[in-house]
């Protein structure tokens, strides 16, 4: 490795560990019974764990290195743009064009082949056409579900989000296989009893 | 999947969700100026990310599904036995007895088949005789070390750790191959001046 690549290795590394400072709606809870919010790096880490668990699970032959490829690249955009919530129709509203100039920045950091290479898998995730980003696009909702159960829907709580504002974001990881269907139907019946208002 | 196995992939998650709880000695950069902790599953994400920019560059060939999945589950034990630090003798005499106690429950927790499999990936990895579990030892090293670089050496100097002790942490990570001695030797280079004593 020449002395270029390896110092904008170094660089891009100092740019990505932004990722950690990310900070998410969903809460983590803590040991002496109060909570914080996860960092995207956090989550990062969780879905990989996630499709650890899960690949064989799956109908899909799912390439385990890709899928975790994904998911360890698909939120790096937020180092610029920032995590956009998933019940914000304001932020949601423009953020492919933000994460689209994130993605100038953040992967434009890189030597020019890894660049691509990661770019690319972010546009895979995104684009979620082949079966290892359907498989991540599903942990990664299942899983910012499942942190809102984990922390007894504060979250959901604190931004009025409803049963019914839950749906049209599950659903589609719900269609990926009847696993993450069983998965999350039984995330619901935790959320049942007022974690989730109707 | 049936709904006890369901029921026990949802129970570990909540046990593994602690990882995002363990503080490790290195800072993260905030960009109010301030340090936190990194949490280990922080870390973990940082490893994937590390494994993936650098798997092409070593000459051994690495499955990199294999390398991500072994850096997925290498901390696991931390939700019961806390984080080791690298420089606390005292610590490190425990540390196995501590995490062979703390595998029992935390891959006890899973169904059996899942159990087992995420066990033999640690031992695979504490063990560190494959390729996959040296290159992940490496990248392990080297995030250790580069995230003191990026807090400039805040928590070696907070415990008196000098350079000559951080050499036999890292000379096995810099034996795996020249690319890791590379990279590390640049991060020696951005230490010097004062962040790393002598």
């Amino acid at each position: 490795m020449d002395a270029a690549r390896a110092e904008a290795l170094l660089d891009f590394l100092a740019l990505a560990d932004r990722l950690k400072t990310v900070e998410r709606r969903g809460l983590v809870p803590l040991p002496d019974g109060t909570h914080r919010r996860e960092t995207s790096a956090e989550h990062c880490w969780n879905l990989a764990l996630l499709a650890l668990l899960l690949h064989r699970e799956v109908a899909a032959e799912i390439d385990l290195g890709h899928a975790l490829s994904l998911i360890a690249v698909h939120d790096l955009v937020e180092v610029e743009a920032g995590d956009t919530y998933a019940y914000d129709p304001a932020g949601r509203a423009t953020q492919a064009a933000r994460e689209e100039a994130a993605a100038d920045i953040v992967f434009g950091a890189l030597p020019a082949d890894l660049g691509a290479r990661l770019r690319a898998m972010w546009e895979e995730f995104e684009a979620g056409e082949t079966a290892e980003a359907r498989f991540a696009m599903a942990c990664d909702r299942m899983q910012g579900f499942l942190q809102n159960v984990l922390s007894e829907g504060r979250a959901w709580r604190e931004h009025g989000v409803t049963r019914a504002d839950t749906r049209p974001r599950m659903a589609p990881a719900e269609a990926v296989d009847p696993v993450f269907a069983a998965l999350i139907k039984r995330l619901y019946d935790r959320a049942a009893g007022g974690m989730l208002p109707e």
